[in-house]
Parts: C-alpha cells; sequence; structure tokens
C-alpha cells in the first residue's frame, strides 16, 4: 500500500474523505487552493503541494473533492492542470457533484491522453465523511475502478456501479440530492400544516418516522426540519440550487419535465434571494413558513 | 373477551381488520352495504346484520371503515344511524380516512349522546392489513382510548396517540398519504429522468433504497414504479385525490400553503380525466412518462 | 317603467348598480343585511325592506348582488327567503359571484315554483359600476332572460349570452377573474424581473400595455401593480381566493387540470396567510417581491 | 439614403425585415446561411454576400437577425466574423431574441473596437413583419441610436428606448415573450374547462377579447387557441422554450423568482418531449388538452 494518492480539496467533506485515505496506509500530496486547510491534514502525514500539478504522478491516482464544474475544470485542464501531469495509465476519481456533461467531456480527455476519469461522486454529509459512512455512487471505465476499489473502500461503507458512463454516477447522484430535497419540501409543508393545526411538530415526525418513512434521509433532516434547528450547515443553499439546476439541465437534455425540481428551483432561488444562501439546505422549509404568515 | 363488537364497512381494508378482531377473540356483528362481503366473515364465526343499528350495541363499541365522509356519515347519522343507538358509554371507533372537520363534528355528535368518537385512522395496505402489520393513528377521549386498546393492538403493530381532538389523527393521517403521494412523484421523475438518460430504472431504485432512502414507502412504491408494475391495486388514484383534496382543504383552513399538494392534485386528477381513477395511485407516476412523451 | 325591482345586497358593486336601475326610471325596494347601507339609496327615491320577502313582487322581478355562495343562499332559500314569495312568472336576476354548482340548484329550485333563475354576473370595478360600465354574462331561460334585459342594460355596457344554463354564465365569470389573476400574477414576475434588473417598472408596463397588451386589464391592473399603489380595494384577497377557488372546483367536477389555476391558490392563500385578506387582490404580487427578497 | 446597409438573417422574420429596409431606399448586402434563401431579396435589388464579412462596411450598419445566442455568436466573432470588419464608427443593430448576458458581453466587445452594439429586438410575428408592424425595443449607445432611427422606422411601427444597457432590451424582450406564453396557457386553461363544461370555446374567447382582454395577444393567440388552429407556425415551440430559459436564467441571476416561467418551463420541455418542437408555441396549449384527456 505504498502507493501515493493525490488529493485535491480539501472542504468540509474532502478533509474529512482525506483523511481516511491516509489512515488507510496510503501516501498522500494534497493541494488547496486556500493552503491554510492543508495545516491539519499535513500534520497527520501527508505532503502538501503548491499547485495541482504538484500532487499527481505520472500514471497515478489523483481524487478531487471540488465544489463546482468551474472548481473542476481549474485544477484539471490547462498548462498547470492535473490532466496534463497524469499521463498514460493515471486514474482521475472525481468525487465532486459536477454537471453529467462535464463528467462525459472530462472523459474523453482523459481518454486523449491515455489515462481514466471515474466518476465516484457521494451521499452524505461532513459527519458522515468522518466516520466512513459515506455511499459512493461510481461510473467509468471497468480496469480504472478495479484498481481503485481499495481507496474508495477506505472513504465509504458501500460502492454502488453504474457502468462505463462517468456521467451515468453524476446523474445519479444529483437525482439524489433531488429527492432530498424533496422529502423536505415535503415534510416542511406537512410540519407547517400541523403547527397551525395545534399538532406537535416533533410529535408527527417521530410517528412518520418511526413507521413507513424510517430512512436516515427522513429521520436525519426531518428532525432538523421538526425542531427548526438548522445548525450546523452541512451543505449550503447556494449549493443545493446548483445541484437542482443540473437536474433540471439534465432533464431538459433528455426532454422529461420535472415539476417537483421546478418547484424546488423556485423555493431555493427564493430562500437565496432572502440572504440564506450560506445557510444549510433544510432551511429550505423556511420558506413555507414565510409563505403561511408564520414568524 | 366475551365483549360483543360491531364493524361496518367490509372493504379490501376492512375485511381483514374485521378478521384480525375476530380472531382475537371478540364475538363480531359486521354490517356491509354490499352484503355479499360479509360471507367470508360470517363463516369464519361472525354474525351479520342488515341495518347498522343492528350491529351495534348500547354502550358498546363499533368500529366503521368507510372510503369517505358520505359512507361514514350515512352509518353513523339519522333514524337508523348507529349514533342513535350507540348511547352512554358507547365507543366508536372511527377508522376511515375521513376529513378533520367531519372528525370534528362527529366528536361533538357523539358527546351530546354521551358516547365516544375515538379516530384511528390506520397506514397501510391490504397485505399489511391482514399480517396484522397496521400502523394505527389515534385521538379522543382519553378514557375510551384506554377501553379499545386491546382491539388496536389485535389491528395493527403500532399505535400513535395525538391526543384529544379527533381531528388530529385525521390530519395527521392525510398528511402522510399526501408524503407518500409526493415521495412516488419524486421516484417517478427520477426513474423517467434515468431511462431516458439510459440508465437502468431498478437499479437506481435499488440504490437509493438500500442507502439514504431505506424505509417501506420509498421500498415498497418504489419498486412498483421503477418497474411500472402496478396491479395489485391496493389503493385507487380516486381516493388519493380525495386524501390530497383533504390535504388541502386543511391548509386552507389554517392558512398554510402547500404548493407539492397541488401540484399532486393537477396529477391525480389528470390521471382520473385519462381514465385511471380505479388504478393504483401509484400509476400516477405514468403522468410523468406521459409529460416525457414515454410510450 | 313603472314595474318595481327587488334590489338586494348593497355592496360597493350592488349599490352603484341598483342606482343606475333606479335612475333608468324603475321603482325599486332594496333590502342590505346592514340597513345603514341603503340610506344614500332611500334618499335617492327607493324604498327599503327589513327582510328580503318585503323587496319582492309576486311573479315580478328581484336582483341579487352578494358576495357568495352562503349570503345567496341566506336571502333566496327558506321561509323567510325570496323565492318564497316570487311566485309564478317571477324572475330572480342572480348577479352574484357563485358556484356554477349553486347556479344549477337555484335554477332547479325556481322552476318548481315556477319561476326563473337568470344568473347575470359581471365583470367591472366599482367604478365601472357606477359609469355603468360593467360587461354582463347572462345565462337562464330565454323568455325571462327578453324580459329583463332593458334592466341589463341600465347596468352594463354590454350583455353576452351564453345559453339556458345559468350555471355556464357562472364558469364564464369565474373563468374570467381566473384569467385576471394570471395576468397580475404574470406582470408582477416580470416587473419584479426589470426591478432587479435595473429597468424601471413603469417604462416595462408602458411599452406592452401600449403595444401587444393593450387590454383594460393590463393596463388597469399593471398600473397598480407598476407602481405598487393598490388603494383603494376594489376587490379583496380573500374574495379572489373564493373565486380561485370555484374554478379549482369546476375544473375538478369535469375532470381538467388548471395549474395556473392551482399556483395562484397558493399564491392567495399565502397572502391571505400574511394578512392581506382585505388588501385589493392584485397586492398578490406582493407575494413576488417577498420571494425575491425585495422589501 | 444612398447608406448601404448589411443585413445577416434572412430567415421568416429576417426576410421581410429586410424587404423594408430596403424599399425604404437604403443599399443593401445580406448574407444568409443558406444562400438560396436570400434569391428573392437579391431579385428585389440587394446584393449578396458570401460570408458575414462581406456585407459589412468600415463604419457602416450591419443588421443580424438570427434564431439564438450561438448563431449571432458564429457571425459576429472570429476571423471571418463582422466585428473583424465594422471597424470605428460602425453600428451593429441586434435584433435577434439573444440572451441579456450576451447583450453585455457583445456590447464590451465592440466598445473594444469603437463600434456600437445597439440591441433592438421585436415584438410581432412573420405577418407583422411584412405589414412594418413590429414593436421594436432598443438600448445602447445614444449618438449609434440616433443614426439608425430611420433604419428602424422602415421596419416597425413604434420604437421603445430602455437605455444604455443593451442587455436591458433584451430582457424587455424576452419577458414579454413570457407574458404571452403565461396568456396562451392562461386562455388553454379555460377553454379546456369551457369544452369539458359544455361550453362554446369561440364563444368564451370572443366575450373575453370583446371586453377586458380586448388586446392583440389575446385576440389573436386566443383564436388560435380557441379554434385548435395551429397553422401556420409563426415561431416554434423550441425557440419559445429558449426564450422561457433566457428569462429563467435572468431570474436566477437578480434572484427574482418566477414560478409561472417555471411551470411554462415544464409545460413546454413536455410539448417538445411529444414531438411538438416545431409546432407553432401556441401549441403549447395542447398539454393542457392531453392532461384533461380531450382526444
Amino acid at each position: 500500500m505504498s502507493e501515493s494518492i493525490g488529493f485535491i480539496g480539501l472542504g468540509n467533506m474532502g478533509q474529512p474523505m482525506a483523511i481516511n485515505v491516509l489512515k488507510a496506509g496510503y501516501n498522500m500530496k494534497v493541494y488547496n487552493r486556500d493552503q491554510r486547510k492543508a495545516e491539519s491534514i499535513t500534520e497527520a502525514g501527508a505532503r502538501s503541494g503548491a499547485r495541482p500539478a504538484e500532487v499527481v504522478e505520472r500514471g497515478g491516482i489523483v481524487i478531487t473533492m471540488l465544489s463546482n464544474d468551474e472548481a473542476l475544470k481549474a485544477v484539471t485542464l490547462g498548462h498547470d492542470g492535473l490532466l496534463n501531469y497524469l499521463g498514460p495509465g493515471g486514474v482521475h476519481i472525481s468525487m465532486s457533484t459536477v454537471s453529467p456533461n462535464l463528467a462525459r467531456e472530462m472523459h474523453e480527455l482523459h481518454e486523449k491522453e491515455g489515462c481514466s476519469y471515474v466518476a465516484a461522486p457521494v451521499f452524505g454529509r461532513p459527519e458522515a465523511a468522518e466516520s466512513q459512512q459515506l455511499w459512493i455512487v461510481e461510473a467509468g471505465n471497468t480496469a480504472a475502478k478495479e484498481r481503485i476499489r481499495p481507496i474508495l473502500e477506505a472513504i465509504g461503507q458501500g460502492i454502488f456501479d453504474f457502468g462505463e458512463d462517468p456521467a451515468h454516477a453524476n446523474i445519479v447522484k444529483i437525482s439524489g440530492n433531488f429527492l432530498i430535497a424533496a422529502a423536505m419540501e415535503s415534510m416542511g409543508e406537512v410540519f407547517a400544516l400541523a403547527e397551525k393545526s395545534g399538532i406537535d411538530r416533533t410529535q408527527i415526525f417521530e410517528m412518520l418516522t418511526q413507521t413507513i418513512f424510517s430512512s436516515p434521509i427522513y429521520k436525519n433532516y426531518g428532525k432538523k426540519i421538526a425542531e427548526k434547528n438548522f445548525q450546523p450547515v452541512g451543505f449550503p443553499m447556494r449549493l443545493a440550487l446548483k445541484d437542482v439546476n443540473l437536474v433540471l439541465d439534465s432533464s431538459e437534455q433528455v426532454q422529461s419535465p420535472m415539476p417537483f425540481a421546478s418547484q424546488l428551483h423556485d423555493r431555493l432561488l427564493s430562500g437565496i434571494a432572502k440572504g440564506r444562501g450560506e445557510s444549510d439546505w433544510a432551511e429550505l422549509t423556511r420558506g413555507i413558513a414565510d409563505d403561511a404568515g408564520i414568524e
């Protein structure tokens, strides 16, 4: 396990993921635009690079965990981009939630260089990343997926394979985020109705999630929403809108209307217009309370 | 356990529920508008009445399981209605999904006669009713709820108490049905997107329900929707629209807008307009396919 | 023109309408629940009755202009109701915006008594009522419509006939109100976009209404909305929601989904929840500003 | 009036517009990707160029009328693009419906070259273009706007000025298209309700457009919709979706949610998914009929 792994992107998701890879015994070189965020992980044994290119080895493996398409393009493309250094046989594990279109584009660019782009976005909040409890959705070149499997196993509790087209993993990922947002809106509407009808929000939440809606999403987000307690911020509304937009773009591309997604778009955009762009996305449900005249 | 219980309403939910009460050792008199439906349960040992009044004992317990407000009023009110025979100390366990307003009205009418109206609607499809796996939401007079507890335990796997106002149990019930419909629409939109993007519907269903959406609703309804297999009909679209309308009425009464409910209203109404009123409500997702031009 | 006309309902629409009938030379007896509102018209020469029945003559003509179904039923039905006194040959001109279902019911009840129920709802605000500029939509018995024509001509600038089924006139009326609300929402969305984009709201309003949207509705309501000047209150939001609900009920009855109507329902309900139920319905567009975080 | 004007884009709008400029006495050089479309206008006296660059004179005036952002960029930018030949003092009148963002970008690029980019999108269908009845919305450099005024007057019946920022003209234009689509959806919902209620579609259309909705949009499009007669195709649904998307993009940029626009997006996307992308956009109302189960 002396292979060296590059890791780019040490945000609140990337940081704990990188630490888990390090703990699994890999050598690691990390890069983050804001270098101060690399400190704790270099203290734990990783080396740090000043540019994306510095953490990549020819034919090696590099992981990226960034917040959007632009960030991924910035570290990957161009003269200083990682792609210019990865070379034949290399594998780029792209764990960011980016657009399916970018995944397709990246796939082709990597193929031209003789290396592989494996899309491997994750489900889970920062706490899940820390405790190695992420769910990973992967798609890309079969041989590359086999090679990186032990690394992914160090990061998540389960891996779901969606074939050779990296875009498919991204469609699944953004679909999952859409489903979470839809579940939050649905619960928010119910809890507001309950509150205005004189029923305890927490009690209806508990009934539902102990019975027919006993899944992590309903339990975890439902609790936040029932209690109107949106701290800490695991995923900001601003990025949630980005993801709903990715879903809407994909749905437009294949001509498959998604009215709930359209409505979530409006809900999230309104939240951002009201100054809540950096709040946790569960706070989209505050818009329901606003509409109902609840303080 | 020699107490005699009246049971009114032997549809595809009422029938198995009545059988479970009978199995628990109670004497039972049953009534159904279409008397042929009473045959299998009289063969199992229940007696049958020709009118609602005949299955009620003064001060006794009567259970109703009917399809809507009108049906509940028809068997309860008027000269031949059960309320005229139930008398002081009697308990009417109303397990139908009816409007919160009717629950309040019934509550008052029963109080005037010195008897109790306990709302006890259930979650679960006919299979769950058979296997005693229903979830029961109750609200009403405390003493009455204590008295009927063993009967409810014979019917469901869990009882959730929502206090003294029967309407609250009905609000919880219709909210739950709204949440199920919202989950179905959400999944339907995702599976249509997946299908048109070249991703296997079943595979994305499995990934989601093995991980963050691992609840009965997502697993059971998701499977039907992913496989486009809507047989048998557990709950017809016609009644689903009735329930979404009840949610919308309640939300209007307390002034708490529910945009997802409005959208589900339109979806279900369209399904009915297309001739699918008697199809299972999971078939609301066919409307998504129609909109996407999928055959 | 010595015929005596009964007029019931002297609100901010009924009052000027009654005055125009009086000016046309008819004898008039008026009734209003709050009798003080009858004062100015009795000063102008009408007589006043203490009960609906007192303003009706057997075989005569009575006009009602009330705010909803309940009010119309209250003055029409029961022992003291006008129907009990109208008798064979009488004509009830119902100008209120009520439900198509009530129109059908009233039609049958009047037929049984040998009299006619003509639905004749109007388009126009109180200013238009004063200046005899209302548009009238009528439906009902042909002979009765001929008889009342001069009276309607005293009230409006044009009469549109929709046949013999009174419900049809009401469907047209509530459809018109829906179209107005939809036009207001549409303009509100555009003016908010303009405002946040640095374009003058009034300038875009003027361009549009001087060209392709040069109709009274766009000009009159558009001006209010562009200038955010919602005084005076011509039609309260509370009644606008009532009318949108009538449209939705009608659309449900014939199974014809109306998604814009559903969205307007949510918008108006939210306005009412925020305490704007008595504001002019053009203020529904304040909800758009709220959603956009505009003060 | 011997000034030579370049005209690029001879589609069903550009063709009649170019002819009107020609008729006004200007010399004209035209370019169209498909050169056969230039024939009728060269027969009328214009000269034809093989490349965009060939129709542009240094310091002269060039008009573009193209279907989207990509087409405008293709003829304007790059070595062979018109911008490379227009030079100091030149004016580019951009009459296409393009994105406000592209307008801003073009404005800057033209300024760098010392020439002016005036956005001047139009309202009106091909018939209006032929009869010089277009409405023109302009924004851009003041001196340039003065210079081109006689040309615009040869094309339209009225010019509305929105200041110096070209993007503003495009926001007004796409807002107008959104309003038209919203009016069509609104009427479509009403006519479907009428039809299923037994009311003649044409009769309700006539009543409404002779009274409170007496504007060209309601009259012209309303007639098509009431009669379900969508020939000829003036503006294809595919381009209508493009414009609604431009509105949604603009609304997102300034954070001003537009729920009717979101719903129109879904409606148009569904129409396209059903194979109606090249049909007239008034046919979006067929989706309402589909939802209502109307053949």
